[in-house]
């Protein structure tokens, strides 16, 4: 799709803002039949509905839970299944390293191992996050040659490892490599195998910072070893800024989610950890910016968290913040999310996120509810999420058309 | 998909109406709300779609505003991204060119440069198309060693080149060709140059012309120079009349739309300049075709025209025929367009476009009018246009069922 949208760019002035609900599907609750966007009071949502033209994305493939990155990726018009970001540099996005290209990263966890080294805990009955920051400083004494060694305390027992080569010549590391964890208890962690010939010097590296960290470790009851998964390396992504020719700038409390924008090249803006400090910076930033990604995470963790009720208050005090927005003046708004996260199911679903695209030449469809349900029968049908990006550049008269 | 359908036809005597209405799709007037078909007063074709299957058709992608060519390459049941057709082939269709396999054609406009061969104006003033046909004629004295040359006026600045090799054998011409207009004005044009080792042969045909092009216009202001374009050969499509087992006819007034439908390989009837010109040709060949493809091009003069009342006008003056093209018992009518043209955009729109399939055989849904925002809920869902053949061809009891 990017290759089709890409030579078919042209410029303007035009606006687009661009809000992202996180986890913004749900499920009807089992006592009402409504679920948490029909149980919301969202009167000003109802009302760009009306004004909009609606649909369902879809963001991988029926039935497919999309994770943050590919929810997001498939948001910003990428095929997330031909744009895998690995776990280790998603971790790494979370914490908001500053992760390099070559750079390889890894998702760790702290474990527990008996005296013959077989795996008791794989969690290392989940650690709190401040035993996690101290067992990180002792893995730090670890040097290895030729890379820079980076360990980087997460939530509870997990941690990121990121190796960078020195050299900026050279073959460079490679991320082709196995796992140690071998998902059951009771079995040693695996060694690490090089997975390509190119591979085998980041084995080796790797093999050696496992050995030294149980070495490290052997005393730090109950975490004394370490898992490590997800080994990646920052994919090559066509940078969203000049694929559709628009300054673009991300929104975001939450790490995980500047990094992603960051991923496709955006601009992160500085913002502060609510979502009113965020439309404070959509304003801030109104005139030198022609694209906006603004995330909301409130309906994801209610979701998350299986409190129904909770995310019905997200929604409504979303609601009240989309007067705001519309009275910036976007030429585009779109509202939708990177994945469901149905309060029945307290996680990510696989559900198809309702669409809202609101400019003066959507079109307008029967929708007058911005539902589940009611964005099902909108004019934009059930799409793939990369095909959104494409939909907003025509919305904002930013592409001329296909053969003549 | 064609080569899903091409095993699973089967013959029967059942006829099957495509009416396109070209550029069909539109939008609300700001004013009223409404869009031209919810403002047109359609009887026939409300009662229509009460009897029918409704849906939209999507031509390419959400977003991606079709090209005559690639809209009605899906409507035939083609993939528009699979089979593309360059703007020279489409210029050539568009003036009804004989074009053969093997020629290359190019668009080419007449532009203004000043004394030191840089372009001063891409169209030359947008000289009239009397002063286009003297130039092409200067042009005309143009010969070129193994090679025809055709050098054929269009509208205003426009003109076509092809180039037919005289030789049936040998390697022929190749149209991977860079072209010669530079895009911006203060520039001399470019050199043509082969974009594969087998077209240097013809860059180098194409370089002479330009060269003698040059000097045949030196004293012909202010259009005394040519830009090249497009250049493009007839592409391999799979016959339509073959794939689908279909006497097939077009008849359609403007000449594009009979290229089109050649490209395909359809008998292209003659007919005369209006929409009655094409039912009289229609009821005079219904029992030697099975497969009518019908163009109506007032729908979407108007969209360009941006006059909003005229395309209204255009649509209850096609809704008046209907009865016509049903009292001559098709099995299958089809009404829907090869994109949008709303009014509002005063040109081609990315807007999926209406779509209405009628047989004995369809199923009901709950639409009752032709417009887009009842079509939305149809039961055909919002579907690719090359979706579009297959289902026809089912419900003209014309496929058997894949799979034993």
């Amino acid at each position: 799709m990017l290759d089709v949208i890409a030579p078919l760019v042209v410029s303007n002035t035009t606006k687009i803002v661009l809000v992202s609900l996180d986890g913004l599907g749900g499920l009807p609750r089992p006592e009402t039949g409504r679920s948490e966007l029909e149980t919301a009071q969202l009167p000003n949502l109802s009302q760009l509905a009306t004004e909009a033209a609606c649909g369902l994305i879809r963001h991988v493939a029926p039935g497919i839970t999309p994770g943050s990155g590919p929810g997001h990726l498939g948001l910003f018009g990428y095929d997330p299944l031909r744009y895998q970001v690995g776990r280790g540099v998603l971790e790494a996005l979370g914490i908001e390293f500053d992760l390099r290209a070559g750079d390889v990263a890894a998702r760790g966890n702290f474990c527990t191992v008996d005296g013959t080294g077989r795996i008791t805990d794989r969690r290392a009955g989940r650690i709190a996050t401040d035993v996690c920051v101290r067992l990180t400083e002792r893995l730090r004494r670890i040097r290895l040659p030729g890379v820079e060694v980076f360990v980087e305390p997460g939530k509870d027992y997990r941690f990121v490892l990121v190796l960078r080569g020195r050299a900026r010549s050279g073959g460079g590391l490679s991320a082709r490599l196995s796992e140690t964890d071998p998902q059951v208890l009771g079995k040693p962690p695996l060694a690490v195998k090089a997975l390509a010939p190119r591979a085998k010097a980041t084995a080796a590296l790797v093999s050696r910072f496992v050995a030294e960290a149980r070495r490290l470790l052997a005393d730090a009851a109950p975490a004394n070893m370490v898992l490590l998964r997800g080994f990646d390396q920052l994919p090559k992504l066509p940078r969203f800024p000049e694929v559709f020719g628009l300054r673009s700038a991300a929104i975001a409390a939450y790490p995980m989610y500047r990094g992603l924008a960051k991923l496709v090249g955006m601009e992160v803006l500085k913002t502060g950890a609510t979502f009113d400090d965020e439309l404070a910076t959509l304003r801030e930033n109104w005139d030198t910016h022609d694209f906006f990604f603004v995330h909301y995470k409130d309906t994801d963790k209610a979701g998350e968290d299986g409190d129904f009720d909770a995310k019905v208050g997200a929604l409504e005090r979303l609601d009240r913040a989309i007067p705001d927005i519309r009275a910036l003046g976007p030429d585009v708004l779109i509202i939708s999310g990177d994945h469901a996260t149905p309060s029945v199911l307290a996680g990510h679903g696989w559900q198809p996120v309702p669409l809202l695209v609101w400019s003066r030449y959507c079109g307008a469809d029967a929708v007058a509810a911005f539902t589940e349900r009611a964005c099902a029968g909108g004019s934009l049908g059930v799409i793939p999420a990369q095909h959104l990006m494409p939909l907003v550049m025509a919305n904002a008269l930013r592409l001329i058309k296909f053969g003549a």
